[in-house]
């Protein structure tokens, strides 16, 4: 079971004709809705439990509007609580540029249909990592939009402190074309600052930091001025550990009455996460909540006018399909602190293909103030058209 | 799906000529291993896992070997960890004296083949009350034997410290039969002294308690002397910790290494216990590893030679099918109240068909000192015949 497409009937929505997206096609993440399909959410008790919606989500529509056929629905890690991709009711969508290797998650059946080239660009979803995990290991330009920026209606939430909605493209110029239809603005100027996250690219694999070097002094080409810094004084470990708590919880509130109601099937891991989130501690939680302030105080300053920040997406490229958990753990928890930062603070952020590693892609991934992200698209485009 | 029998191609093996059960038949908990047949534990990822087995377990040696017949395995809750008998991936096994009740579990499709006459006898295990509870929700006969008493061979362990194998018959004749050949010694003598728990029909509901009266009163008449005792000084509810406490810790250690090999598929609330025993602390372990001693000696001392012990089986008959977790909670936890004793301090216990609770079946349980199953197998013997 490789394909990125969820079972069931056929879905297939013609766009607008004429608009600007003409000619394109999409998929969306399970966790979308698309009127008179199911949404499935990755877990076989979800869809018994929910009606079968009548309208598209946001996005769906947007989309359909700009003119872009939707293709299919994408198979997601459970409930978007996943960061690898590998879904047991499901299946392990394919990951074309490595098929030994997991496609990452939770936006696993997009990443792996538009890197399959059997879509042009598909929706996923990013609370914790899952567009811009899946864009590193399938290669692939990826965005985590500005949290609150876009209109999530009709999308299956996590953390509502943390979702947002995000998508995929395979070249810079479709995932320009998309943003600006999705964003309802082109790209913008070119920042003319860069600040190179040393804890980040200090805390991914010394070939992986190596690989993406090219690709960081391109993007220090492209601005009048270049330094160093911490992202995150505390730790990166410790930024990780309050958007895991704030995470964690969130979405044991909003999947408590779901649990309760149905007693869902899922994978060890994931329920195990959740029965441990209804643990946590209202002190612990405090802190969480005070760390995620002083995050955004340390990005605020750190992304001033004109100012953006590069750091490895992923620590490492795809790791291999079916490794046991104790393996899993601590490269899941690798991915996290390269990650958190998003939802702990809400900025935006691109990833756009940085090297291969071993044959493997690893992306490297632009931050901006919140607000933005069309300073990013412009920065991906910037770097896309050159090569 | 209700069927008390696993999916899959049909077992049938025929029992030795001649023996002492010939003629009967009788079917497995999916917990016991069968020769060429795969074990499935109630979990869909427990096979795969794990080899065909290449010979019988013991009790399904034994029986085979005593002339009955095996004609099927049967549905158990996830890896032996439920006390409902609701499967969300095999289904709930039908309780037919009450088709909108759960069979209780965990050996469920045991239970259930024998109340609907599909056999005469079933296999089951018992650690924390997965026969006695079944046995008392469908209106059977069931005993959990002496802990150490029976050669466990075979059988997919959870708790070791509190595992047993158990069995069902509809009525005290059958009953009687199975238990001499597993047990290897007929009937003993009645006892002279009964023990009223009168703890443990306090925490019964009052028409469950005043139901099971004529059941006691025909008991007493059996013995020369009744007294009233508590049978948990420390409360019933102490004791049942201390033993999730020992048995959830021990199944966590039995599983972890599937699970983490596996991340296996699990319904929510069997995933969530093990995620929580995963937690528990040496000191809390170490409390009730003492308790259990206490225990341990209090039964000795209320089970002196001649004496047995009465209690209601369960609090009440069976719940109703697909309840919500919250409302299932509360009922779950005092079940466990009633049945915790066994796996803390290993006595035997023979269930009874007690009384009807409008119109649904409840059981009268008899514990005896370590060693005695067959004085509770006259015990139940003499209060059957004269039905």
């Amino acid at each position: 079971m490789t394909s990125p497409f969820v079972p069931g009937p056929a879905v297939r929505i013609a766009g607008t004709p004429g608009g600007p997206l003409a000619g394109l096609t999409f998929a969306a993440k399970d966790l979308f809705d698309v009127a008179g399909h199911p949404t499935g959410g990755g877990n076989p008790d979800w869809a018994r439990a929910h009606p079968v919606p009548t309208r598209h989500a946001w996005a769906v529509q947007r989309l359909l509007d700009a003119g872009a056929t939707l293709i299919g629905k994408t198979v997601t890690d459970e409930v978007s609580l996943g960061i690898l991709g590998e879904n047991p009711f499901d299946g392990t969508p394919l990951n074309p540029t490595a098929p030994d290797r997991v496609p990452g998650g939770s936006s696993s059946g997009s990443a792996s249909a538009v890197a399959q080239g059997l879509c042009d660009t598909a929706l996923g979803t990013d609370t914790g990592g899952s567009v811009r995990v899946p864009a590193s290991f399938c290669g692939l330009y990826g965005i985590r939009p500005t949290h609150g920026r876009l209109d999530l209606g009709g999308m299956m939430r996590q953390a509502p402190s943390s979702d947002t909605a995000g998508w995929f493209a395979r070249d810079a110029d479709t995932f320009a074309r998309v943003c600006q239809a999705l964003l309802g603005e082109p790209a913008a100027e070119l920042p003319t600052r860069l600040v190179v996250a040393t804890d980040a690219f200090g805390l991914a694999d010394d070939e992986t930091a190596a690989a993406l070097r090219p690709m960081v002094c391109r993007l220090s080409a492209l601005v009048r001025d270049v330094r160093e810094e911490l992202l995150a004084p505390p730790g990166l470990s410790v930024w990780a550990r309050a958007q895991r708590t704030l995470q964690s919880y969130e979405a044991w509130v909003t999947f408590k009455d779901w649990i309760d109601r149905e007693n869902p099937r899922m994978a060890w891991s994931v329920a195990r996460n959740l029965a441990l989130a209804a643990t946590i501690s209202e002190p612990e939680r405090e802190w969480a909540a005070l760390t995620r302030a002083e995050a955004r105080g340390r990005l605020a300053w750190l992304l001033q006018p004109g100012t953006i920040l590069c750091l490895p997406t992923t620590p490492f490229p795809a790791p291999r399909k079916g490794l046991p958990l104790p393996v899993l753990s601590p490269l899941r928890a690798r991915i996290t602190c390269l990650a958190a930062h998003g939802g702990l603070t809400g900025v935006p952020q691109v990833s756009i293909p940085g090297a291969h590693v071993g044959g493997l892609p690893v992306g490297l991934s632009i931050l901006g103030a919140r607000g933005t992200d069309a300073t990013l698209v412009a920065v991906a485009k910037a770097l896309g058209c050159g090569r």
